[in-house]
């Protein structure tokens, strides 16, 4: 992999550690807080998307614009900014920071209630909070390199009857709670059931199984990922018959293959699932052929669009 | 009832709104905002507990405070203050607002990994950040007049098996999208229910009804609250049964009466559930006698804390 570090610059060392654009304004990321009383914060009242940024290039910079839109409808939120006006904002985040690899988080926060009003959400305005820093991965090299160790934990997932995973949320409660249970079988990360016992998704990624040479990904309970998208999409690419359905535990767990894909990560291979090791202790072949191909796609330019730097 | 409102100071007039404690300091409560790259925010990595000041009294302050102190060890949060340290930390916000009638939150939040640092929760110090603000109430005057009208919307609550409701959180997904469906047919608040179809809880209030002279409330599915406690003690001191079970919804929708109950806005009755109207149309006999015992015992000092205005 190339080298992505910041090129300091001494005009914007304000923005080392990345920019932020909160309810208007542009600031450094460290500046960038959202105000105790707002619903955002004591309702997690919030929908947000994250895009990355590659070798100077946003990934399917539209489909996440578009994902982040009628997340923003389901909830009833309207900002200010229009879709273009956000495209603009991301922009001018990556360019301040000076990233050429980038995470780049949009959010729409609801406001607290004007006096005197009821915290009822339709009284009260929502505005953008978003920011650029430096890309960073789910899977630290170690994981990308021996796989990622995941476990099945107790927690479940929060069902779409209850809160729709679809619109991307931080009601992380139950994904936090099953990296606790993680922690105590020494697992990395976690792949959460649905009350039927299903597998729907980890802390901030899809999952796939793969069994006799068909990738399987869950039918619902889970974000419908960008990033899974484009593995679709590979998977046409390189011949691989997919499926997206209900996956029962057990399947899941006796695949022979499993990986797990995310904005934040890219494609990550997992190695072991709760006692059972997979293969050979190693990513599986066809996971990294997909992990392979998907880099190799980004750096032809695939879904790409470039950062202009000049916009600072 | 009597005047609480705000009397102004010339020297402390930044604390006209609000007075805030976070993460060590003390500062007026618009300043209080919780960084964007903090789990509290982008995880709702966050517990909290609410305690009333009424004429100048916390309301059964160390029941919160215990209660706090046990969210946060369920959620492995361990910030630097001591209880002893909470109870003066919200005593002097009191006393810096200047409040006799106060909503007084404590909350502990997950910050954000140091750098190098993957996300897991254990990697994460976690700190206070409280604050006081003018007393506020869940039920409008004109609700508490005529009774709330209630409906039970078709979004279920997160069920315990995915966050643990007696941890008390801002997962409010659920809540917030009921309310959605509440506007469409006209209701102020919703209650919501559990996979089984029985009666959990508002949001941010406990429910109960009364049926044949006995008082039900929720076995499971909803927060333990303080104010609920209250309720069973008063049921204690009037000589009225009650029980903590299962109430199916055409049970509860089909009661005599049905009240809530919240630190913000204390017993409040119910007038209305879907389209059935109860009784006359207003607050319900035994729920206004529980309502007015429930302020007559506080103006006597029951469970009662005094703020010592002096520490400012």
């Amino acid at each position: 992999m190339e080298d992505h570090a910041v090129v300091p610059d001494p005009n914007r060392a304000d923005y080392a550690a990345g920019a932020a654009y909160l309810d208007g304004a542009f600031m450094p990321v460290g500046q960038a807080r959202i105000p105790v009383l707002d619903s955002g914060y004591r309702r997690s009242d919030v929908t947000y998307d994250v895009v990355s940024v590659w070798d100077g290039n946003f990934f399917r910079l539209d489909d996440h614009i578009t994902r982040f839109r009628n997340s923003m409808n389901a909830l009833q939120m309207t900002p200010s900014e229009s879709d273009d006006e956000i495209r603009v904002i991301l922009n001018r985040l990556v360019a301040l920071a000076g990233l050429k690899a980038a995470y780049v988080s949009m959010e729409c926060v609801r406001a607290a209630p004007p006096p005197g009003m009821t915290r009822h959400p339709w009284n009260c305005r929502s505005y953008l909070s978003c920011y650029a820093i430096a890309w960073t991965s789910v899977a630290t090299p170690e994981m990308m390199e021996r796989g990622m160790h995941l476990m099945i934990p107790k927690t479940l997932r929060i069902p779409p009857e209850s809160v729709d995973p679809t619109v991307k949320n931080f009601h992380w409660g139950d994904l936090t709670r099953s990296l606790f249970e993680a922690r105590e079988t020494g697992a990395d990360y976690t792949v959460l059931l649905d009350v039927d016992g299903n597998v729907t998704e980890g802390p901030g990624f899809n999952v796939f199984c793969i069994r006799d040479g068909v990738v399987l990904s869950p039918r619902r309970g889970a974000l419908e990922g960008v990033t899974r998208l484009s593995v679709f999409e590979l998977c046409d690419e390189l011949g691989l018959p997919y499926e997206v359905r209900d996956i029962p535990a057990d399947e899941f767990r006796d695949a022979d293959e499993i990986f797990a894909c995310t904005t934040a990560g890219g494609i990550m291979p997992v190695s072991r699932i709760d006692n059972r090791i997979l293969g050979n202790d190693r990513p599986g072949p066809l996971s990294v052929r997909l992990k392979d191909r998907f880099w190799q796609r980004r750096g032809e330019g695939w879904h790409a669009t470039k950062v202009d730097y000049s916009v600072v």
